[in-house]
């Protein structure tokens, strides 16, 4: 592998050799609120090693360049690695980043349980995770967020720069199956009641309906089903169905829901089962900082770095943080758009122009 | 509740107060092939306690009865729990019979899986079921099986005693489905290989089927579900469905399966998936043994006690055993043929008539 490219030096700020690595960097008026960089570490089972991952490093980069240089700033500046952004284990998705914006209780959050049945909680604590600060409730001055594309566009066209725009509205939800076990020999189909078959049932509406938005660019997922028994020779008396739509445009992001839950009345009615939604999430990422947006685009250009304007099609903690704080992404790419799939790949030397990106918008802040 | 009514004394026989009650009793010919009387204890997750244990316990009640009224025997008299009739661990279901009867191959048998990747062989041994006796090769002079009827027939009609004639046929398939990871967001529709879906397509066509049949009594179940990575954000690389088809008439059964392999072809084009069947079993119940039918119904005559003569519709060990020994079955009824359910209930009472007509039909023949 060719050398990393040398890093672009930041420019201003007098030394300060003080400062340290270790989650927040010290400011010259250190009571000012700090300008914060973060993504997270967590991956989804068969994900790579570049979802989230190279964000806390760009983080803990731009703060190590800032030291070795002995640039002081005047904000302190915070690296952050939130928790579960990828909802593989607790439902849902980028749960810490939702809790410190407040989109949900922090008590509630703590109460979630994964298939094992295992709270959110006790496994922080259990892992030695569960600290003392309180939740959010802080000022910042800003928050930026780099993170690979997960999406083709910057790979297939050679730019190495990406500024988020805008992103997918989002829908995702839990629906919970009720029904009742029998035998699968002799019970008549009129009287079966089978959990899994409705389950199912919402899986193959779930994909449909991507289908009919797919010529607009929208997705419907079918992500997770778990039903009980699960077994040969009975009916599944109890099952969950996770999913997830998702379009660029918020208006045909919620006609897909709309039509998911027609699709979810129809496969009630035909697999003769109750069914109700016990979690829904949505996201999107509309609220992005038009002034942190254009700092992240024009500090590319001052780098003489090509840069692309582009939404976001995945879901990212920025979203949440962006209600409480002034917040802009910059992405890289990953090779082929692929994600969440062991193949996924991110260059180094392609993911240097997004970090000193980064590095210099972040300093142009923390020196406001 | 009230008493059991007093048992019908077997008739003939002269005391052989050496006969034990544990699995063989001895013979006055002791090298004549033994009658046997057999069913199962193991049970669905959510299933009763009488499928299969009534059979069980009912063998060893002729066994007791017998001893305590020193009634010898020509025959020996043998009693078999078989091994993993549900197939709710294990696939294929009656696996233990089939091995006993050829069906299978024993070390193929042993080799089997359960979810969790235990082999069955090792599970035997480590409780203490691997016994040194060789599987089958013997030649038994008949086979009685009593089974709760897990259908309706005998308890809508108040008859206390059923005169198996036929089964349905079954056809069981696990289904593997291959596909690949991808992030549910940006991933486009048309380049997703989601094996949930797959699976999920597989199910629905299974149910629909049965729908299609439910006319003259077919059923099409899916009964199992599991996929890998099977979580939220992510698209599933991997997953495996188990269901099975069942019509009284084979014809209409065969017609089954070939339906459910059309919409493979359709769920695997249409998924974008690779599918593939791993494992399929079929039963009927075509084999049963002419003159024992007959000596069931007729003891059932001779004893006072209205008999009906009707189909199984589930599995039995007896399907397998048939193959190789001259085999009959005798149901008494369950509650509103409820059954793969905790509400699966029998009455005692109504219980030992059909108990009467096996000890009877088995002292005629073990004195043959």
């Amino acid at each position: 592998m060719a050398p990393a490219p040398p890093f672009v030096p930041p420019e201003g700020g007098t030394p300060n050799r003080s400062a340290t690595c270790n989650r927040r960097r010290k400011g010259t008026d250190d009571s000012a609120p700090p300008v914060v960089i973060g993504s997270h570490l967590d991956t989804q089972v068969n994900g790579g090693r570049y979802d989230g991952i190279v964000g806390v490093l760009a983080g803990l980069e731009v703060v190590r360049a800032l030291n070795e240089r002995g640039v002081a700033t005047r904000r302190p500046i915070e690296v952050v690695d939130w928790t579960n952004e990828e909802g593989a284990r607790f439902s849902p998705p980028m749960i810490a980043a939702g809790a410190f914006a407040g989109v949900y209780a922090v008590d509630w959050v703590l109460d979630r349980r994964d298939d094992d049945g295992r709270r959110f909680g006790d496994e922080l604590a259990r892992i030695g995770y569960a600290g003392a600060a309180p939740v959010g409730g802080r000022t910042l001055d800003s928050y930026f967020e780099l993170h690979i594309e997960q999406g083709p566009l910057l790979d297939a066209k050679g730019v190495d720069v990406g500024v988020v725009t805008h992103g997918y509205t989002a829908h995702g939800f839990i629906v919970e199956i009720s029904g009742e076990t029998a035998h699968t020999g002799p019970w008549p189909m009129d009287k079966r009641r089978n959990a899994l078959v409705g389950a199912s049932m919402l899986a193959v509406a779930a994909h449909d309906i991507g289908w009919k938005y797919h010529p607009t660019g929208g997705k419907g997922t079918a992500a997770r089903i778990v039903a009980w028994p699960n077994k040969p020779g009975i009916l599944s008396d109890w099952a969950q169905f996770t999913g997830d739509l998702r379009h660029e445009d918020p208006a045909s992001a919620d006609a897909m829901l709309a039509d998911f839950h027609a699709a979810m009345r129809d496969a009630a009615r035909r697999a003769n089962v109750e069914m109700r939604v016990i979690d829904q999430w949505r996201w999107n990422a509309d609220l992005f900082d038009t002034e942190c947006v254009a700092l992240v685009r024009d500090t590319a250009r001052r780098l003489g770095y090509p840069s692309l304007d582009l939404p976001s099609q995945a879901g990212h903690d920025a979203y949440h943080v962006a209600r409480v704080a002034p917040t802009a992404m910059v992405f890289s790419p990953c090779r082929d758009g692929i994600t969440h799939n062991n193949r996924e790949h991110a260059d180094l030397e392609r993911t240097v122009p997004a970090v000193n990106v980064l590095a210099n918008a972040v300093l142009a802040r923390a020196n406001r």
